[in-house]
C-alpha cells in the first residue's frame, strides 16, 4: 500500500497552523495555503497566495525615502467561499459545530480535500467536500471545487464566491509591528456575465496582480442560472448566489481562477491578461486531469521509495515522510517558476517567516533537484547572477574586492539581514550579526561548480556562473590577510553555520578569526576558480579577463591563498571551528538538560541568564562537520594536502564523535548533517537522526516554527541523505559516482537520477545494488561503482554485490 | 586603412530621418536615436528612447474595453542637453546657424560624435563636440560627455540638462492619426543635490520607466560647484547652470544616465532601483572604457573583413556597410536583451513603422546570429516559446489544432496585423490580409531545428524547443486537407510570402491554393517534427506525447503528409508560386518602367490604375526562390524525392530565371535572396545584387523608408550572403560544412563561427581556403569541405585549393 495521503481527521484549532504548513499547495509561481486557523469575522477564511516581492524591519535611506523592501506579500485571497441558509449562520468553524472532519492532502496528485459535516443552531446540517488545486502544468491557473449536500433541510442555500484583497501579511506573530497591509486596490469589478476581477499593487514594490475568477453551481451536472448579488467593497469583489436545495439533494460549486502579475512575460498588461485568459481556461475537470498528468510527470523522475522492516505504515512512516519532503520541494523549486527571477526562499512560498528570503539553504536543495530537473537549478543560480552588479558593490562598500552576496537576500540582492532579533525568553532585543556569515559566498560559488559538474552545461559555466564564480574567488582572495608569523592566509572577524558563536567571550566587536568551514571553503573556491580559468574555451577566458581585469598576479595570489590558507587544530587532531575555540568553556549539559526540558535554542536560555553561548563549547547546528557533508574523504584529503595539513582517515569521526557531543540542534539542519557524516561510521545512529530529520516539520520539533512556514533545507537534507549518503550517488568531476550502504533498518532504497542528459534507475537492497540505463544521448554511460569505472548500454541493468 | 567611421559632413535637414537610424546607438535593451530633424520649440531636441511595450491600430474588444497594445514606445528623452549665451537663442539648427558640422558614427566602438559650430544672432559662436554611447556592458546605462568652446565670446553660457517624459511616437508620418502619447508621469523631481529624477508609465501596457541622470560640468578638469535652476513641469525635469566662459576657453559637460523599468529583475521597485544605480555608476570616461571594451569583444567574434579589387575606399565600401549591418545587428538582438522577454523587430528597436512587432525576419537573421553569440538565439526563441500557448488558442479560434503564430507579434503574442493599409498613391485605405502568411510558422519551426543544429543544446530541444515544433507540425497537419483526386494532400486559402499575390483574380474572398512555399515548408516541418521524436531522450518524448496527447495516428497522419504535400509545377519543371500561377498574365514590365521611375511599389501602381498586382505574374519578393535560399540543392533533392516529385539539377537555375524576370524587389528583402540563390549560378550578378542589398538602408533605396527605422532582415541577409553563400558555410546534420566561392572581384574573405562550442576561423581567396581551429571543447573538430569530412586539431590550420 503507497503511502501518498497525510490525512487529518480531527479538528484542532490549535494545530492549524502546523497542517496549514504542510497541506500547502503551490506551484511557485501561484502558492496557498491550506484553511487556516485565521478564521475572521464569520468567514471560512482561507488566506490566499503569496508572491516574491518584499517587506522588511530594516530600513534604508535612498534617496531621503525610507525603503521597507517587500519581498513577500499576500496574494489576494482567491480561495473564499462561503455558504448558509438563507438568514442563518455563515457554515464555518467559528459560527458552526463541527460533526465531522477529514482533510487529506493528496501528495501524489497535489489535491487537498477537506470533507467536513457543519451543523448550525437550527440543527440544519450541510456536507462539504471540497478539492482545490494551484495548477502544475500552468503557473497562472488555480482551480477548487465543492460539492454541498443538504442532509436534513430544504431551503434556500446562500453560496458566496469571492476575491478577498484585504488580506495582510499576519503568519508570524513576531511581525506584528511591521507593516502587515501590502496591497492596494487598484481596479475591481463584479458584473452579472463576467468573471469577478480584482487589481492590486503592492504598496511599496509597486508590484501589480490581477486576478480573475469564474464561479459555476451545477445540480446532476446542470449548470444552474442564477443572478447572483453583486459585491464589489473596498477591495473584496464576490457574488453571491441563492440556490434552492432540497433534503440529500447536492450542488456542486466550481471556481476557476487566473492569476497574472505586472512582472509576466508575453503580456501586454498583467488585468487584460488575466481576463483574456480565463476565457480560454477550462472547468475544474478538465483542470484537474491536466494537473494529475503534470504530477505524475514529476513523480515519475522524482518518487523515492524506501522499504523498511517495520510492516506497519503511518502518515509518518518515513517513505510518505520522504514523499512529503519531495513534494514540497517540488512545489517551491517548481517547474513554473523557471524563467522568473526567484531564489529558494528558505521557508518555502508559504511561509512568511524570513520574509520570503534567501539564504543558504540551496546548498541542501540542489544535489537532488539537479539531479532529477537540472532546468531548474540553473534557473534558480541566476537569481544570483542577476544580483552579481549588488553583490560587488557590497563587496566594494565593504572595503573588498569581487563580489559579496548578502547573507539574507531578497528582491534587490542587498543585505536583508535584520540588525536585531528578540529572544522570547528574555523579551530582550538581541543585537543580530548573522550578516558576518560571509560563508554564504562559498555556497553559492559551490552550488554553481556542482551544476555544472552535474550537467556539463559549459554555456551556463562560460555565460554566468563563471563570472559569479571568479567574482566571489576575488572576495575570498581580498578578505583573507597573510600572517608572517605562520606564513599564513587568514580570515578574521566572520561567523561560521554555528550561529551561537559571533564573538569572542568579553569582545567589544563581533566577529571570529580562521573559522575553519569557512578558510577550507575559500581555499576551495580559489582553486575552482583557477579550474574554471583553465577548463573554459580559451576565448571565453580572455574575455573575462579583460573585462573583469583579472590579472596574473591576481591569480598568483589566488593560487598562493589556496596553498597557505591557515587551519587550527587543537587537542588530537580535532578541527578548530575557529581560532581559540579549545580555550572556550564546557557547558554543564547535565545541568540545563535537568533545569530546562528542551535545550534546542541555548542561546536563548543563556541570554536570559545574562551568560552567553560564545563562553561555551557549544554548537547550533554542524560547522566543522559541513566539511564532511560536503566533500567525501578523498576530496578533503586533497584540500588539505594542498594546504600542507595532515589528514587521516581517523580525523573524520574523531571530529564527528567531538561535534556531535556538542551539538544543540538549534537548527533543523543538525539532524540532516549529523545522519549524513554518521552514515558509514554509526548506520544505527544515522537512520536515528535520519528519523529526526524527518520529523521537523510532520511534528513541529523546532517549537512551532512550522505554522510560519517549511523548513525546506531540512526538508531537502532529508531527501539529500537518501540520495547521496545511503545510496551513495555523488558526482566528481566528469564521473557520477555510486557508492551505497543502507542503514540495516533498510531493507530496500529504490530512486531514478538524470546525469549529462543520461536517466538511471537505481535499486539498493542490504547485499545487491542493480543499476539501470533507462535512457542516454550516447549508446554507452560511463560511471563509477565504488572505486572502479564501469560501463551500461541503454537498457540494460548492471547488478553489484555489496 | 579600415573602414568603420560613417561620416557626414553636411546638415542636411531633409536627410536626418535617415542619418539618425543609420546612426542609432542602443543596446536593445535601451535604444537611442541619433540627433533628429523633428527639432520642436527652439531645443536641440533628441528624441528619446525606446522600450519594447506596444500600440496598434487595431482595436480588441476584451471586457467591454477597447484596447490598444502598446507595442513600441518612446522612452523618455535623456539626451536633452542645450545651451545659450544668457538672454540669447538657444544653440540649435532652428535657432543658429551652422558654421561647420560633422557627424560620426564610430561603428567600431559604438560613439556617436558631433562636432558642430553654432553662431546666433548676435555672431557668437560655440563649438560643440558631442560624444554619446548606450553602454554595451550594461543595458541600464547611457552616456553623454559635450565639450563647449566659445570661439568669440566672454560671457554667461546657460547650459539646460534634462529629461524629457513628454516624447511622443511620431516618427512615422502616416501613423499620425493613433495615439502618439503613451507615456504619463508618475514621479519627478529635480533638486540640488541629487540626480534629476523621472517616473514614467505606459498609458495602456502601464510598463514603468525610471531614469536618473547626473550632470556635471568641468573646466580644466576641475568640476565646478554651480547651484542650477531647478525644473520639474509637467514631466520634463532639468537643471539650468550658468557658467562663465571666456573667449577660447572650453568647459565639459557630462551627463550620465541610468533607467530601470518595471519589468526588471533583481530590483524591487524601478525608481529605487535608478536612484540606486546612479549612485554606484561612474562618470563618462569609465563608462566609455568598459563601453569601447563590450563592443571590443563583440567585434572579435563577429567581424568580417572583405578585400575587393578596388582600392579606392569610401563610406559606402561594401566592408563598411557590412559591418555597419553588423554593428545594427548586434544592437538590436543585443546581448544585453538576453533574459529580457523580446524578440527580433523588423525595423530594429529604434524605428517606429510596424509599432515593434516581430514578422519573420529571424530566418534571415539567426544563421549568423547563431553562429557567433548563440545565447542571444537562445533567449529570442524563447520569446515564441511563452506565447505558445496565444498561438495554440489562435489555432483553436480558426478551427484548426496545435499553434498558429501571428504574421506580426507583440507583447502579448496575439495577431498584431493591420486589417487595412494605406495606399499613398491612391489614397484609399486597403483590406490587409498579410495575416494569411501562415508560413511564419514554418520559420518558427525552421529556426528552433536550425539553432538545435548549430549548438547541439539538447536542454534547449527537450523542454522548449520540442514543444513549439511540435505544435506547429501539428497546426500544419490539421490545416492540410486531402485531396482524393490527387491523392495528395494541400494547404488551401493562404498567403506565401510574396505580399503582391493575396488572392485570385476576382476571388470573393482572400487566399490562395497550394503555395509551393508553404507547402514546401509544411513537407519539412512535419519530417522534423517525426525527427524530433526520435532523437529526443526517451522520457522526454514520453512526457510531451502524454502533455500534448500525441498518438500514434496524428503521427501517422504527420508521416503520410510528409510523404504526399502537393506541388504544383507548370511549364517546363517550374515549381508554381501557387496553383494556377500559370494562368495569371504577364506585366508589360516596358511599359510600366517606362511611365513610372520606380516600379518596386506595383502593388501601389496597379491599385491606383484600378487595377490589382492579383492579376500578374509578378512577384515582390522572392517567394519560390526562398526555397533555394534556405535548403541546399541536396537537401532540397531529399525532401522532392520524398514527396515523389522530379529534382533535376536544372531545377534551380531554371526556376531562379524565370522568377528573378517577374520580382518588382518591392521588398528590401528580394535583392538578399536573389544574390544568395545565385551566388554559384551567376557570380557577377550575385554580387550586383549583393551590392544592391547593401544599399537598401544606407541609400534608403526604399523611398524613404530607412528613417522610419532600418531593415534589420536585409541587413542580416546580406552578412548571410558573406557567410552562407560566398564562404559557404552552412550546418547541416552534426556537421559544420564549408564550400567556399567568392564573387571574382572579392580578392579575401575573412570571418569566425561559433559552433558547439568550438570556434573557426575561415579565409578565403579564389585559390585557397584557409581554416583554423581556434578552439574547441575536444582535441579534435570534425568538419566537412565541399563533400568530404576533415579533422583539425586545436590550434591548427587546414588549407584547402579551391
Amino acid at each position: 500500500m503507497p503511502a501518498w495521503n497525510l490525512t487529518y481527521n480531527t479538528y484542532k484549532p490549535q494545530e492549524e497552523g502546523l497542517r496549514e504548513a504542510l497541506c500547502t499547495l503551490g506551484n511557485g509561481y501561484f502558492a496557498t495555503r491550506g484553511a487556516s486557523a485565521q478564521v475572521s469575522a464569520g468567514d471560512i477564511h482561507y488566506p490566499g497566495t503569496y508572491l516574491a516581492g518584499g517587506y522588511n524591519r530594516l530600513k534604508t535611506k535612498i534617496a531621503d525615502r525610507d525603503i521597507e523592501n517587500e519581498d513577500l506579500v499576500n496574494m489576494p485571497n482567491w480561495l473564499c467561499l462561503k455558504f448558509r441558509f438563507t438568514g442563518g449562520q455563515w457554515f464555518s468553524p467559528e459560527n458552526a459545530a463541527i460533526r465531522s472532519y477529514c482533510r487529506e492532502l493528496d501528495i501524489q496528485n497535489g489535491i487537498l480535500t477537506h470533507i467536513v459535516v457543519f451543523e448550525d443552531e437550527q440543527g440544519r446540517r450541510i456536507r462539504m467536500e471540497e478539492q482545490r488545486i494551484v495548477h502544475m502544468g500552468d503557473r497562472h491557473t488555480a482551480a477548487m471545487q465543492v460539492s454541498l449536500t443538504s442532509e436534513n433541510e430544504t431551503g434556500a442555500l446562500e453560496v458566496e464566491s469571492a476575491i478577498d484583497g484585504t488580506v495582510q501579511n499576519r503568519g508570524v506573530k513576531r511581525y506584528g509591528e511591521l507593516n502587515s497591509r501590502h496591497l492596494e486596490v487598484l481596479e475591481s469589478e463584479s458584473v452579472q456575465d463576467r468573471p469577478l476581477y480584482l487589481k492590486v499593487q503592492t504598496v511599496q514594490s509597486e508590484l501589480r496582480v490581477a486576478m480573475t475568477a469564474r464561479t459555476r453551481i451545477t445540480r446532476k451536472g446542470k449548470a444552474l442560472e442564477l443572478a447572483p448579488k453583486l459585491m464589489d467593497d473596498d477591495g473584496y469583489v464576490g457574488k453571491r448566489y441563492t440556490v434552492d436545495i432540497k433534503k440529500k439533494e447536492t450542488i456542486v460549486v466550481e471556481k476557476v481562477v487566473l492569476v497574472h502579475t505586472s512582472r509576466d512575460i508575453a503580456i501586454s498588461e498583467c488585468g487584460l491578461a488575466a481576463r483574456a485568459r480565463i476565457q480560454r481556461t477550462p472547468g475544474f475537470e478538465p483542470l484537474l486531469k491536466t494537473h494529475k498528468l503534470a504530477w505524475k510527470q514529476l513523480w515519475r523522475r522524482s518518487d523515492i521509495t524506501l522499504t523498511d522492516r517495520r510492516k506497519k505504515r503511518s502518515d509518518h512512516h518515513p517513505e510518505m515522510v520522504v514523499r512529503l519532503h519531495i513534494f514540497h520541494l517540488l512545489q517551491t523549486t517548481s517547474k513554473q517558476t523557471i524563467n522568473l527571477d526567484v531564489g529558494v526562499p528558505a521557508r518555502g512560498w508559504h511561509g512568511e517567516a524570513y520574509r520570503g528570503h534567501i539564504f543558504w539553504d540551496e546548498l541542501y536543495i540542489y544535489p537532488f533537484i539537479t539531479l532529477q530537473h537540472p532546468e531548474i537549478t540553473r534557473s534558480l543560480l541566476l537569481y544570483r547572477y542577476r544580483r552579481l552588479d549588488t553583490a560587488r558593490a557590497a563587496a566594494r562598500a565593504a572595503g573588498y574586492k569581487g563580489a559579496m552576496f548578502p547573507w539574507q537576500s531578497g528582491s534587490s540582492g542587498r543585505e536583508e539581514t535584520q540588525t536585531v532579533h528578540l529572544n522570547p525568553k528574555s523579551g530582550r532585543w538581541i543585537p543580530d550579526n548573522s550578516h558576518f556569515q560571509k560563508h554564504v559566498n562559498a555556497a553559492i560559488a559551490f552550488n554553481i561548480w556542482k551544476y555544472f559538474e552535474s550537467t556539463g552545461d559549459m554555456q551556463f559555466m562560460s555565460e554566468y556562473g563563471a563570472e559569479v564564480l571568479l567574482e566571489i574567488a576575488r572576495f575570498w582572495a581580498s578578505i583573507s590577510t597573510f600572517n608572517k608569523d605562520f606564513d599564513r592566509y587568514e580570515i578574521l572577524k566572520v561567523m561560521g553555520p554555528d550561529e551561537y558563536h559571533d564573538a569572542y567571550p568579553d569582545a567589544d566587536e563581533p566577529g571570529l578569526d580562521n573559522n575553519a568551514y569557512t578558510n577550507v571553503m575559500a581555499t576551495w573556491v580559489l582553486t575552482q576558480a583557477l579550474n574554471v580559468l583553465e577548463i573554459l574555451p580559451e576565448d571565453r577566458i580572455e574575455e573575462l579577463c579583460e573585462t573583469l581585469h583579472i590579472t596574473e598576479s591576481e591569480t598568483d595570489l589566488w593560487w598562493d591563498i589556496s596553498r597557505k590558507m591557515r587551519i587550527i587544530f587543537h587537542d588530537d587532531n580535532i578541527i578548530s571551528q575557529f581560532e581559540h575555540y579549545d580555550r572556550l568553556k564546557e557547558l554543564d549539559w547535565e545541568k540545563y538538560r535537568e533545569k530546562y526540558t528542551n535545550i534546542q535554542r541555548m542561546d536563548r536560555i543563556l541570554e536570559a541568564e545574562g551568560d552567553s553561548p560564545n563562553n561555551y563549547k557549544i554548537t547550533k547546528q554542524a560547522d566543522v562537520l559541513m566539511l564532511f557533508y560536503l566533500f567525501s574523504a578523498p576530496e578533503l584529503k586533497t584540500l588539505f594536502k594542498q594546504l600542507n595539513y595532515p589528514f587521516e582517515y581517523e580525523t573524520i569521526p574523531k571530529n564527528i564523535d567531538y561535534y556531535v557531543h556538542r551539538t544543540t540542534y538549534g537548527s533543523s539542519l543538525s539532524w540532516v548533517v549529523h545522519s549524513w557524516v554518521m552514515a558509514r561510521s554509526d548506520r544505527k545512529r544515522s537512520w536515528k537522526f535520519f528519523l529526526k530529520a524527518l520529523q521537523s516539520d510532520i511534528n513541529d520539533i523546532q517549537g512551532g516554527t512550522t505554522r510560519e512556514g517549511i523548513h525546506l533545507g531540512a526538508m531537502a537534507g532529508s531527501v539529500n541523505i537518501l540520495q547521496e549518503a545511503y545510496m551513495g550517488i555523488k558526482t566528481r568531476g566528469n564521473i557520477l559516482w555510486v557508492n551505497p550502504e543502507l542503514p540495516e533498518v533498510l531493507e530496500k532504497l529504490e530512486m531514478q537520477v538524470r546525469y549529462r542528459g543520461s536517466t538511471l534507475a537505481f535499486e539498493t537492497t542490504q547485499e545487491m545494488c542493480k543499476i539501470t540505463l533507462l535512457c542516454s544521448p550516447e549508446n554507452t554511460f560511463k560511471f563509477g561503482f565504488k572505486e572502479n569505472l564501469y560501463e551500461l548500454k541503454v537498457g540494460n541493468t548492471r547488478k553489484f554485490h555489496i
